[in-house]
C-alpha cells in the first residue's frame, strides 16, 4: 500500500491541498508538499472541485494516495460523504464529494466539515495532543468550534454541534446575521469588532480623541477599521481600541465559560485569525472565562498550534483513518 | 447471584431507597418496595447514612443485594465512589460512600451525583429510551442538568458538566446565588420565578389588578407567592402570572436553544417541579427554544416521565452495570 496520504480543505474563498508521506504508520509532522488557492469571485463548485483536482495531482506527480481526506467549509454528511451545501460557494449542493473524489483519484475518500476537522486537527496534531476532550474555536469572519470528546468528534444528532458563534449571550444586543439578537459572532467575531469601533465612534465622536491611532493606521477613514488593525492600534496604545478589542474577547469569554459549565472539556483551542490580537485580547477572553465559569470548573485555553492548517492535518487524520481501518 | 438490586438516593433534603427485582436480568419496570424519608433540620451526613441503612434493611428483610446504586443530591468523585461534599447537608465532606456502603450492605456499590443519575434514569428507563444523546434538565429549587453522549454519561473532565443553571443569559440580569448576572438559575427556578413576579408587583403596584387570581391563591400575601401557585393562577387565566411564568420558560428555552447550538443533542427531557407548570409554560419554553436555535437544528423537548423517581432509577442502572460487569 502506498505511503502517500491526500488531504484536501475546501474552504469558503481558499483551496488547499497537502501530501503527507507517512513514517512508520503517522504522518510525518511536515508536509511533503502543500498547495493553495483563492478561488476568483463567481468561482462556483465546479470550478473548485477543477482546480482542486489539478492541484492535488500536481502534488502527487503520478503516486497513488492510499487514502483522500477532505476538509469542506459548509455543512456535510459526514457518514455519506456529501456536500449539504456552501454558503459562501454556489453549486455546492447535495454533491457526493467523497465518491467524486474517489472516482478521480483511485482512493477511498472521507469527508467532514471544517469545524470538526480543525478541532480533530488539532486535537491529533496540535495544541490538543495528549488531552481527550476539547472545545476547538475558530474566531475569524464568523465564530464557530468543533467538539472532541473522550478522544472522538462529536459532531451532533444531525451534525450540527459547535455553533458556539450562535449562543445568544445578551437578549438586548446588536441583530445578528442569523436575525437573533446578541449572539456571541456578532459581538466577537472580527468584522463585529470592526462594526462596533465603528458604531461606537459614529454614535460618540467625542471618544475620536482617544481613537487617534485607530484611525491614523485605518487611513483616517472609519470604513478602513479592521479587527486587525483595532488589535494593532490596541497594542501601540490606543485606549479606544483596546476597550473595543476587551470588550470582544469579554464577550468571547463568556461563551467560553457557559460553555465551560455546560460541558466541563479538559481544554479549549482557540484559532482563527481574531485570536492572533496579542496579550490584552488573552487577559480579557481568560477574565470573562474564568468570571462565568463556577469556581470548581476548570478552564484551560490555548492558542491554536496549526494556524490556518488545522482542517487540513484534520483531513489527513481522516486518510489516515480510511488507511488503517 | 441475588436476583435483588438497592437503589439508594440522597437528596438535599429527602432520603429515598427501593429495592429491585431482576427478571431475565433487567430490573422490572415497577419497585418491589420503596421507601423515602424527609430529613429534619439540623440532619447531619452521619443522620443521613444511618437513617438510609436502616431504610435500606427494612426493605431487604434479610435478603443479600446483588449490588448497590447510589445518587448523591452533591458534587462527588464517580470513578473512586467519594463525596466530595453536600450544599444543603453538613458533614458529607470526603466521605467514601460507595466503601462504607459495600462493608455495610456485603455489596458492591457505585455512586454517581443526582444530575447524571437522573439523566441517566430518564435514558434507561424512562423518556429517553432509544435516544443515544440527551440532555435532562431538572428545573425546580435550582436548575440543573446532565448528559447523555453516545449513550453514555458524560460528566467532564472535573466531574462538573450540565451545570447550565449557571450558563449566563443576560448580563445585565439579576444577581444569582453564584455571584453573576443573569444566569438561568435566577431567571427560571422556582424561587426565582416567585422572586420576580414579588420584585414587579413591587416596583408597579398597577399590575396588582391584573394579579387578583395569583394573589388570591397566595392568601393575599407577596410573601405567599410560589412558582406553583404562578402556574396555578396563569392556568385560572390570571394574566399577570401568565406574563412571569411565559418568562421564565422562555428564558429556559433561550439556554436550551444555545445548548442545542452547542452540543446538538437529539432530545431534551425535561423534568423538576417547575416543568409540570402546564401547556403554557411548556408552549413558551418550546418557541424560546425554537426562536434561538438555528434553523436546522433539532430541537425536540419533552417531559420527564420518571419524576422524582429519576435518580434513584439511574442508582438502578448503577447497580444493574456493577451486577453485570
Amino acid at each position: 500500500m502506498s505511503d502517500l496520504l491526500l488531504a484536501l480543505d475546501f474552504g469558503g474563498t481558499k483551496l488547499s491541498a497537502a501530501v503527507l508521506q507517512l513514517q512508520d504508520g503517522r504522518p510525518e509532522q511536515e508536509w511533503e508538499a502543500q498547495q493553495r488557492a483563492f478561488s476568483p469571485a463567481g468561482a462556483d463548485a465546479q470550478y473548485s472541485i477543477k482546480h482542486m483536482l489539478s492541484m492535488a495531482r500536481e502534488l502527487l506527480r503520478d503516486r497513488q494516495p492510499s487514502a483522500v481526506g477532505v476538509s469542506f467549509g459548509g455543512p456535510v454528511n459526514a457518514v455519506d460523504g456529501i456536500v449539504r451545501l456552501s454558503h459562501h460557494v454556489p453549486g455546492w449542493e447535495n454533491i457526493h464529494l467523497a465518491d467524486l473524489l474517489e472516482r478521480e483519484l483511485a482512493a477511498p475518500a472521507a469527508l467532514d466539515n471544517d469545524a470538526n476537522t480543525a478541532a480533530a486537527g488539532e486535537f491529533r496534531f496540535g495544541a490538543g495532543q495528549g488531552y481527550s476532550s476539547l472545545f476547538y474555536i475558530t474566531v475569524s469572519t464568523g465564530v464557530g468550534g468543533g467538539w472532541i470528546l473522550n478522544g472522538k468528534p462529536w459532531s451532533g444528532a444531525n451534525g450540527m454541534a459547535g455553533e458556539i458563534g450562535h449562543m445568544v449571550i445578551d437578549p438586548d444586543g446588536p441583530v445578528c446575521s442569523c436575525g437573533k439578537r446578541g449572539c456571541v459572532e456578532r459581538l466577537a467575531s472580527g468584522p463585529s469588532m470592526a462594526q462596533n469601533a465603528r458604531d461606537l465612534l459614529q454614535a460618540g465622536p467625542e471618544q475620536l480623541s482617544q481613537a487617534s491611532i485607530l484611525l491614523k493606521l485605518a487611513g483616517g477613514e472609519l470604513s478602513g477599521i479592521t479587527a486587525k488593525i483595532i488589535s494593532q492600534a490596541a497594542a501601540q496604545g490606543d485606549l479606544f481600541a483596546r476597550q473595543v478589542m476587551e470588550a470582544a474577547a469579554r464577550s468571547l469569554g463568556l461563551a467560553v465559560g457557559n460553555t465551560a459549565n455546560l460541558m466541563n472539556p479538559q481544554l479549549f483551542v482557540i484559532g482563527g485569525g481574531v485570536s492572533k490580537s496579542g496579550p490584552l485580547y488573552w487577559d480579557s477572553l481568560r477574565k470573562g472565562t474564568r468570571e462565568t465559569a463556577l469556581p470548581h470548573i476548570q478552564t484551560k485555553l490555548l492558542p491554536a498550534a496549526l494556524g490556518d492548517d488545522a482542517p487540513l492535518w484534520g483531513a489527513a487524520g481522516l486518510a489516515l483513518d480510511l488507511r488503517t481501518s
